[in-house]
């Protein structure tokens, strides 16, 4: 019996798709004015230093261009029989979700009416895209492809309105994107999945949810290249000495979560072997939990505590919280993207409020104002040469008190938004319009790929014996 | 029945190369100048800046790198029982080759009988040996080790003395290789594959020339790093906002080129799948088809068009024109390298040249005569601080129709040079002193590699049951 | 049967030692004097330079990264059922190891009984890290997770000491660590394996220690990231043309030790096929052997003989050498170690003392105190402004000669220690109270993982009959 294919309509509306994001970059954008050449040498060489600002994120950008689309398709490609999908649609949603985002983006940064783009856009997308990739971990094998792209441009435009509302209105310390990437990412995606839940008694794990051997390998290229280009994620949105101890922390917390997962792992794990799935996504949790806090003074202890903290946590909503949803809520995390990003981001702003509560300009000296934005007093000598100060909701000069319960509201507000978008994303996701999974699609390449067949594959496994 | 191996004195003579390269290293190389160190400290102060500069590209320098031996390496593991081949001869060849290539394309900038090597010639080597690759692709497991290697060094020659016509006497706009190393790759190396083509009846695809699911997953390892990477490829050799632009432009034409390969994927793929040949192929035919304009004006929307036009070409060629190829002119081209190189690379040369037509100095400012260098005029104001003018065919003060013409030229000349000297290397590789493969040994490790045997294979597939 | 798992005890140990590094890190660290905040924009003038400095090498970090936690991770996966192993416990022992050697390394660079922690520490950590995990490949698959864990805690503080002793107090040249980190892992890894040789007539290889098709692929990810990223190793320590001669050097030897790997394999290998043993390791000898004089003036002729001499050793060593050990010496050395770094790096040392032998200020100019400090002569006129010079080993103002004979009193003393800390290590992991493994867990991940069931296998490769 052949499956059947994706009806063609999906993939026709995705080229729809495209051709009006053509129309709207060419209408709405053009290269930042330091892109475009200039008359004369007088000119040029009173730009020359902003080209080069931007060229010095170049080796951040293409680090957090690997984790986007080397990382999270490798990671994804556990399942034993999703691999195509999840490498393949991974490289096909980004690609289609940083040009939104660099539209949606860019509308809070107009200038003339034209989004000015530089390698900063690119930046900007890239983390963006992480988002949507986060909400397909939670969906991973449930959703047809282009179920997955509707997803990703509703979420893109939300994210792009809450990233900033949180970034410059409330003015959270966000660096690493904790509270706008990951737990708006996650909560989005386990809002999503709640609507796609399955009916009654399906709410178990398929026949096809779970890893093969090699499976499991080709999972760890993710998790590995993740882990070693969080400090750069985490650290690029930054300069000088802030920078590097976000790249400080990072790492450490990191080093930490692994250690803390392995533990863990063994402790709680069957017969006390290690499992896989811990690994693969635990040892990376250290990475979110420092993610709101990293470029503060939180001293390389409190980075490995910080870290250890959050392995610890994601272990154990591994072995008993996922499940547990499942079996009560029917909400489906493939991934268990609430165990990576949702509880260690979450973590991550509970930190930045307690660290927000005792920060003052004796301890930061002139760096708070970097930090925390909102804390300087625009009073004080000094900033009457600075541009005049932003609107900022409850205004500037706050205490370090009022900036940790600003902290906290950026997290609920966050969350609040990506649940709710998530609600209505799925609610579109479900109509009657929109060709879902059957039952025997879930998890499986074959519904949408051309997959090689069993006759080749026979010949590979057995191509020695041609020649007795 | 044991396949016998291959012959040693192939390999007897690849050591002779060996030999006679680092003869060549030893009498005709040294460390460029601003490498030596200096006598006093005054004369550092002078020379720091140029070093600062070469070690400046150093981060772009490693994403060729992993492009060239990774992405090469990976993308061509997609057969399902060549991948010992795919990879290993990957770096045998491209090791061979870079040394090579940093001789002759030396030639060409010798001084006092010297080639002064400083980084720029190591990323010049990487960018020469993905011309071989490309060639290697066509013929992909239809051939031996030695005769790869043959052919990269007589390509390498070929390729350097048109690397220096087209840019240095033609004087072509072309940073990213689209003309010099694309089309020259994939038309030299279909040239080979016609002059090594089957008899008769033979030419269809043999019975391991397909993949598996696993090689499909190490393929995309190849294909995603390509990707990522593909922006510095293009921007390596530019610099501050030129530089800038070519990594906006390639990033955007690369997504569109991704999303157009699957929306077309599914179109024409039997059922409507999704086909893992074009993704793992076809979404790399934007930075491809975007190589020679990426630094032009061409606005962030056009970079996309570029790049939705590749996608198609390139899906489209796979399709309908490879396999018309190969049964009407018995022309293999293992991995599609006309669709992925060739086509995509003479589409480059035709914006290029629609640009260049309408480019002036009202635009492009100051940055026509970096951009176009036969565009300026010797004669204006100002250049008689310029060192002298090289000699250039055609000559300086070309209007951009002009050089638009000469970029078509320069496309040109590189398709014939690129086929007369691949049918003169398909004519050397298939000269009876050579081993050429047999018909049972084609896309398969087993002729030339020691693979793990099946009994060997059989206690991996089964060592659960030993302890029943 | 079921195989019983790793107690829990070991376990819980690691989580106390974790928690003793974070009290160690509370009261012993602190960020970089530059990397606190300033209280005025006066003093962020003046520290502006040396933060920026710190982050230049950002880059380079990035790419030993890469080389620590997916290099060595995915080489050590060819073993066709320890792949599990390879990748998960490369990241747990590199992520416990870096703490500690930020904390060992710091003891010689304390001030004010603070460790000041900058990214140098981090690139200092992961360099350290490398030799811990050339032992682990050493011992790969003979050992458990415990095992490995303490040896790394024993090693590192050894590791520590022993770089004080040769670069601060021998002052040898040895920018690329091929003595202090490959000689010293490799001899070190050696020496715990003969501690831990097998009885008797086990001493063979034993059913799992071979690779599988999947096993050797995922390998060669491993192998080709090394490769590409060795130059950024040897180079990470060094700055402007000695940097570029390091990085040139190193990827002239690497491309010379590749093709050199492929004939040696090709000639003394079963019917004259490849072996990927060879291509895995071998090919990386000339990045160990060019370690130490990477940055010398030995011409770029000179960096390909390296290389080329590298590789025919190293294949040799595999063909003859490590067989002949383990019948012998009854030590096992299942990666391989001391073919790619032992023997290579001794090969290196020899060849740091002739260059040594013949370094002169009339060669070297200004940079002879950079490369060879205690070359320099303390009474010259200038250097009463620089600051106090250290005490060092035999006194400054070696000759050349003598500066060579230090350079061999180097790997010497590194040997020497690497051996008897080794043994001593050894007596450690073999002690009663430390678990060993069973004969039949060797080389298999599933004594300490759980592992997909053979009936999901079944279920994967043949999902496709299900549906018949």
């Amino acid at each position: 019996m052949h499956t059947p294919g994706s009806s063609t309509s999906g993939y026709v509306l995705l080229l729809v798709v495209q051709v009006v994001f053509i129309i709207v970059f060419g209408f709405c954008t053009d290269y930042a004015k330091e892109l475009l050449p200039v008359k004369n040498e007088t000119a040029r060489a009173a730009t020359s230093e902003p080209e080069e600002s931007n060229l010095r994120k170049y080796p951040h950008f293409q680090d957090i261009h690997v984790m986007i689309f080397a990382g999270f398709a490798f990671l994804m490609t556990f399942l034993k029989r999703y691999g195509f999908s999840a490498s393949g649609l991974n490289l096909l949603v980004a690609s289609l979700v940083v040009q939104w985002a660099i539209i949606m983006r860019g509308c809070y940064e107009m200038e003339d009416g034209i989004i000015p783009i530089s390698l900063q856009n690119l930046i900007g997308a890239d983390i963006a895209a992480a988002a949507v990739l986060i909400s397909m971990g939670a969906l991973l094998g449930r959703t047809t492809p282009i179920q997955l792209l509707v997803m990703g441009i509703v979420e893109i435009a939300i994210f792009a309105g809450n990233e900033y509302l949180q970034l410059e209105l409330v003015k959270a310390a966000d660096v690493g994107g904790s509270i706008t990437v990951h737990a708006f990412g996650a909560y989005f995606g386990l809002a999503v999945s709640f609507m796609l839940r399955p009916k009654k008694e399906q709410a178990k794990a398929g026949p096809l949810e779970g890893s093969s051997y090699n499976s499991d390998i080709s999972a760890m290229i993710g998790t590995i290249f993740l882990w070693i280009f969080w400090p750069s994620f985490n650290s690029a949105l930054v300069d000088g000495a802030d920078q590097e101890r976000a790249i400080i922390n990072t790492y450490l917390s990191l080093a930490g979560a692994t250690v803390a997962t392995f533990v863990l792992s063994a402790l709680v794990s069957h017969e006390h072997k290690l499992d896989m799935v811990h690994v693969q996504n635990s040892t990376l949790a250290g990475g979110v939990a420092v993610g709101s806090i990293c470029n503060l003074l939180i001293h390389p202890f409190g980075a490995l505590i910080v870290g250890v903290i959050a392995g610890v946590i994601s272990v154990l909503g591994y072995r008993y919280l996922t499940p547990a949803i499942l079996s009560n809520l029917r909400i489906a995390d493939t991934c268990g993207v609430h165990n990576l990003h949702g509880m260690p981001a979450v973590l991550s702003a509970i930190f930045s409020a307690i660290y927000a509560t005792f920060a003052s300009a004796d301890t930061y000296g002139t760096s708070l104002a970097t930090i925390f934005p909102a804390m300087q007093n625009p009073n004080a000598t000094g900033h009457s040469e600075m541009e005049p100060l932003e609107y900022v909701i409850g205004g500037y000069g706050r205490s370090g008190a009022k900036q940790g319960a600003f902290q906290l509201m950026a997290i609920g507000l966050t969350m609040a938004i990506a649940i709710a978008g998530g609600l209505l994303t799925g609610l579109i996701l479900k109509s009657p319009s929109v060709r879902q999974l059957e039952e025997h699609e879930l998890h499986k390449d074959d519904a949408f790929w051309e997959t090689p067949s069993e006759e080749s594959k026979n010949t590979t496994d057995t191509n020695e014996s041609t020649h007795q």
